[in-house]
């Protein structure tokens, strides 16, 4: 018997139909001997509902308001899930993040998680219930208030709560099969992957993959704890992400279950990410510490830069240029701040160009096989597309490109690491880095 | 400068243009310099919503679940319009039942309020924000769980809240201007009362008139709080329910500020009641202790019997008639009780009539006025309404009709008393019981 932590997405319980469906699939669980907590999102499109409704009042919600309107969408899954797994004979307890003792920091609408004290989830699971919690949501350490962890959170609530009950696993539902070898809407042959490191799934999730939440891989990095990802439309065998073995009672694959097979496959897959802007700061006088000025006027404006290239002074000028990358969103934030210290740097102009993409190649098996990157930028050099920056780490090497030439660059890193899928499909040992 | 807990419906916000009326309404009363806390009820017909719902994926949802569900229809209301009164430029701070310490029993569906601790209400108000309160919803003391109040939950939050902060007065906004002295939909010509003593209010609750609960106005008795039942559609004074004076700095009307004007008007007005059937035992033994036997096998049903009338025996049979009144909603619950006691108790059959009505004449000044009772029967004997059974207070007299014959009965007392309006509709002295 295994301690199972589950959670639903929006998509999976979209209406009631979706929530039987997932009720059974619980109910399935439970029979099968487990205990069960599940950590379930707001029905299909109850958030954004909420925020029109907000928006209909007042242009600028407080945080604090906001979040306790958001916080509502999961009370309702929630109660009609654990409705629904009662109607199935089996009892079911609904909790919020609060009673769940989902206690976090009091950044609205981005609230951390700083401590998990699930007594209550606990209590349940001895007295033989399953308990349903409310993802997506906490209450404030200091202010006791209603919080929201933001995107992506109630699968950070999952693991959260996994790792606080010390569970066996926590299985992420979705609606594909798992973490693939790229996004199947540009790789159609891309291959679900059977299992991933977390390094890798770390480096994907940094990179663009969205199937899971950077936060939620590195909480359960932190604690040891295997994710499997897997569809709640079927039973097939999804992702595992874990650096330890499979539990073998929890998968019906007796392979994945082995630690560590004979040698691990290079690379795991292809992220991309569209999600990007370039910033090119033109004529940087080339003295040293000018840099570094100009990194500090980003960082106090609170932006997270990803990639930093700069080019080789032209001697004769005394002058360079240099570019980073950063999130869209937060593109015309970061132009205003250099635009502010403009003077006092003595830089000659801002180029901001948002038509970039980011294509990466990700693999622990890269460390101990050369030859990976110069058969990267060969299938990107066949296919004429033009590098525009580079960026590597000891798993991962990323490439930017325009925009419009993403989709064909991710297809051609991905062939040219034989990662379209087939039977055998699985790259072991290969043509290094 | 009052402490003023304001109550509005859920026709009062129930769209997001009616919940930016109820902020500018708010924010009116912020302004003129008194301390706000608001409580609210689900927008529109969200709670029924969240019934249907709920009956999409089980028949017999549990208690404890549905209250989880129901009580995220306040949640969204309350942030709402919290959200709307920041948009005009005041603070606002929103509070579940649980936050704003409504400490209940366990009873879900329909919890009674044990204890209210609104420390963080209070502090709100320090902190010259205004508080708003989820209706309807508490906590439970022993399991800490969700809770509704039942039907009327939401007045019965406001008064108790109002009790416990010691506020000035408690308002409860409605879509009628007040209480009138009948349902001017049966009574066009009925005039709104201005203001009425709480004894009177708890009959005419208890007796058919809907707009305000019996429990809310028993808890503000309690606490000698006065209410102010107004209209959240128009600025006109509505009816205040209290037995001291009309705090002068929150009424428009200097006259109701007086304490105990010349005269009490004897009649307060007619209420009605559709909601009752009436069963009745025939051929029951007259023997000592055979009429309680029927009570106790009704009472351990759970259910809330009204009136009762007992037929003079007849003596050669040695048999008499026992009947009574109940809730409609009660009845086939009291007949099958019934039925198992026929045995032991020996009557010969049972007879349920849902096709009753009840008139209730109220006015505390029938206690010093003789022949009330004659001129209420003689209204109704003189359109041939025949009276089926009889019931009086000290303050109320009651009769039920065929259900077909109720409006006319209302009408023909309220006219009888001289209550139809015009503007010197109140009833000062008057014809005596």
């Amino acid at each position: 018997m295994a301690l199972v932590v589950q959670k639903y997405g929006g998509s999976s319980v979209a209406d009631a139909e979706g929530v039987k469906r997932v009720a059974r699939r619980i109910a399935e669980t439970k029979r099968a001997g487990h205990d069960v907590v599940v950590v379930v999102s707001a029905m299909g499109d109850t958030t954004d509902e909420l925020i029109d409704l907000a928006q209909q009042v007042t242009p600028m919600p407080p945080a604090r308001e906001l979040d306790m309107l958001l916080t509502s969408g999961e009370r309702i899954s929630m109660a009609v899930l654990a409705m629904a797994i009662n109607n199935l004979g089996l009892e079911a307890r609904s909790f919020t993040g609060s009673q769940a003792g989902v206690i976090t920091d009091s950044a609205h609408g981005k609230a951390r998680i700083i401590d998990v004290t699930p007594g209550r989830i606990r209590t349940a699971l001895d007295e033989d219930a399953i308990a349903i919690v409310a993802g997506f949501q906490g209450v404030s350490q200091d202010t006791k208030d209603i919080t929201t962890l933001g995107r992506g959170g109630s699968d950070t609530t999952a693991v959260a709560l996994a790792a606080a009950l010390k569970a066996d696993v926590c299985e992420i539902y979705t609606d594909v099969d798992g973490v693939y070898t790229a996004d199947p809407r540009i790789v159609p042959t891309a291959r679900k992957i059977d299992r991933i490191t977390s390094e890798e799934m770390l480096e994907m999730a940094a990179n663009g993959a969205k199937i899971l939440m950077l936060r939620c891989v590195e909480y359960a990095r932190n604690y040891d704890l295997p994710i499997h990802v897997r569809s709640s439309f079927s039973h097939h065998e999804g992702t595992w992400v874990t650096d330890g073995p499979v539990p073998a009672h929890l998968t019906s694959n007796p392979q994945s279950s082995q630690e560590g097979t004979v040698e691990q496959p290079i690379i795991a897959g292809v992220a991309h990410d569209r999600s990007e802007a370039k910033i090119t700061v033109v004529g940087v006088p080339d003295t040293p510490g000018t840099a570094a000025q100009i990194f500090e006027a980003v960082a106090e404006a609170e932006i997270n830069i990803d990639m930093i290239v700069q080019n080789v002074s032209v001697a004769a000028s005394g002058r360079t240029d240099v570019s980073f990358t950063l999130p869209k969103a937060e593109g015309q934030t970061a132009v205003a701040a250099l635009d502010r210290v403009k003077a006092a740097i003595g830089f000659e102009r801002l180029e901001y160009d948002d038509q970039i993409g980011k294509v990466s190649l990700i693999g622990v098996g890269m460390r101990s096989h050369p030859g990976v990157s110069a058969k990267f930028f060969k299938a990107l050099g066949e296919r004429k597309i033009n590098m525009e920056m580079i960026s590597t780490s000891e798993i991962r090497i990323s490439v930017v490109t325009r925009a419009d030439e993403l989709d064909d660059a991710v297809r051609a890193v991905h062939s040219a690491f034989e990662l379209d899928g087939e039977a055998e499909a699985t790259v072991y040992g290969g043509t290094g880095r």
